[in-house]
């Protein structure tokens, strides 16, 4: 199989693939041997395709549970392939969890994870004892006591910018866990869920799952909002049962910076160890 | 098993229960041999509870597929039973597709179906050749044109009111076709898709799936929003193809005049000719 590299090589060429998901069933985004994963669900339809063993690049790889409204993948494909139709034919052969919003050829030195600039995730929590009305149960997390949304919008203003996460990272070796939180913002929704808009160039292992946790702490007033910017700052790693169910989590967009930026923003992953780990 | 009476048996008393399911997975509402259905399983539950046979009415039969946000039953429990934490304990004992919102004691002549004064249904609708996400796939249809969403409101608001409603209702021995139609509105909503908010005292077999696909065919422009009116008058049954799928309909509410109201209320139902059919 071959593995991509900033630009296709000769005789291949490289496609923007944009799609959502469905998490529920899937052990997540990264192929596993036995498991039914997105990375190959992807690559079983693309090989039938296009005749190839390919390797799909993913922006944001989600963890098993996780949802996509917006996921971007790139991939090579060998020049000699007709693409019309693509995704309409990609989504005959996936089942209905995966759809392909849109297969386009990508602009040169494009990149779906290396060249984005952010990834951004929402995160939706029933509260306050309700019953979850069973439509909604696959994509928000329960909570039993009522969240006062003014205080984790408090809470969660104290770690946004550029800060060493570790307190927030599950711990991985290698790579760094300083990260640019460049949005952590809480709502009622129209259903009165707590929902979470949380931005960042990228993220670590679980660290928005960490973030959602800490500011439910302080939601349900177990601490002030001051805690999570100790927390930050002690470099402590909060408990794992703090840490909020996948279920709840979707990959709502990934931001790419124009296509003249795309080699700059490649050369600056490169150079950081942001690279290093996963990003979700 | 006891067929419940307008008031319960003596030594019974009566139970109010709302609930909400995601229909995917059930062959409807109604019992049926080697099937499951949401009656079968509610009254599995609370044979459990209760250790007795009991048989449940409910406000609106949803057909196979069909979903609710909120659905009424009653039933008669033997009045020894302890009824605390009822809802949590019916809760524990079902799968998560069906959810309890509340038990209480209903009121004298309480009848979940023959003194409901309305029911109101949404449909939802993915139209424009737009992938469904994957999310949003178990209560929505998709159609491919796009729709009119003015056009789709002209051709229901003309169909308003008490009618013989013969040409959108699946053919059923017996009962009348004659209904009173108090709302059928189309919005798009804060994803763009077309939802329909469809309310009637009570339905036919299939009346809100026909009457979804009538005001399709105007808002694709296949006829003008006066097709409507005139289908309706001529009494000619639209063709089963119009009919649209189970998985877009939800049953969204359920009315009930006030408990004083209630005995006049089911001296109606058991009037008209309008409680011998099931009601979507």
């Amino acid at each position: 199989m071959k593995e991509p590299t900033l630009n296709p090589e000769s005789g291949f060429l490289r496609l923007r693939v944009d799609l959502s998901y469905d998490g529920t069933n899937f052990a997540g985004w990264a192929k596993q041997p036995d498991q039914r994963t997105l990375q190959a669900e992807i690559e079983k339809a693309l090989a039938v395709l296009t005749q190839s063993q390919l390797a799909t690049i993913v922006a944001g790889r989600t963890d098993a549970g996780v949802h996509a409204e917006h996921q971007v993948i790139h991939v090579d494909i060998p020049e000699k392939i007709d693409i019309s139709n693509f995704a309409f034919r990609l989504n005959q052969l996936l089942d209905e969890d995966i759809r392909i919003k849109s297969v386009v050829y990508a602009p040169a030195n494009f990149h779906a994870r290396f060249t984005a600039s952010a990834r951004t995730y929402r995160y939706k929590i029933i509260d306050g004892a309700r019953i979850t009305p069973p439509l909604d149960r696959h994509d928000s997390a329960e909570w039993f006591r009522e969240l006062d949304i003014d205080l984790m919008n408090q809470a969660s203003s104290l770690v946004l910018g550029e800060h060493d996460f570790f307190a927030f990272c599950k711990f991985r070796e290698g790579g760094t866990t300083i990260r640019n939180l460049l949005q952590f913002e809480w709502v009622r929704d129209e259903k009165g869920y707590a929902v979470a808009t949380i931005k960042a160039e990228s993220f670590r292992y679980n660290m928005v799952r960490n973030l959602v946790g800490a500011a439910v702490c302080v939601g349900e007033k177990r601490f002030e909002p001051e805690w999570m910017e100790k927390t930050l700052k002690d470099k402590v790693r909060i408990p794992d049962s703090y840490v909020f169910p996948a279920k709840g989590l979707s990959l709502i967009k990934v931001d790419y910076p124009s296509e003249s930026e795309y080699l700059t923003r490649y050369n600056y992953y490169m150079s950081s160890t942001a690279s290093e780990e996963p990003e979700s």
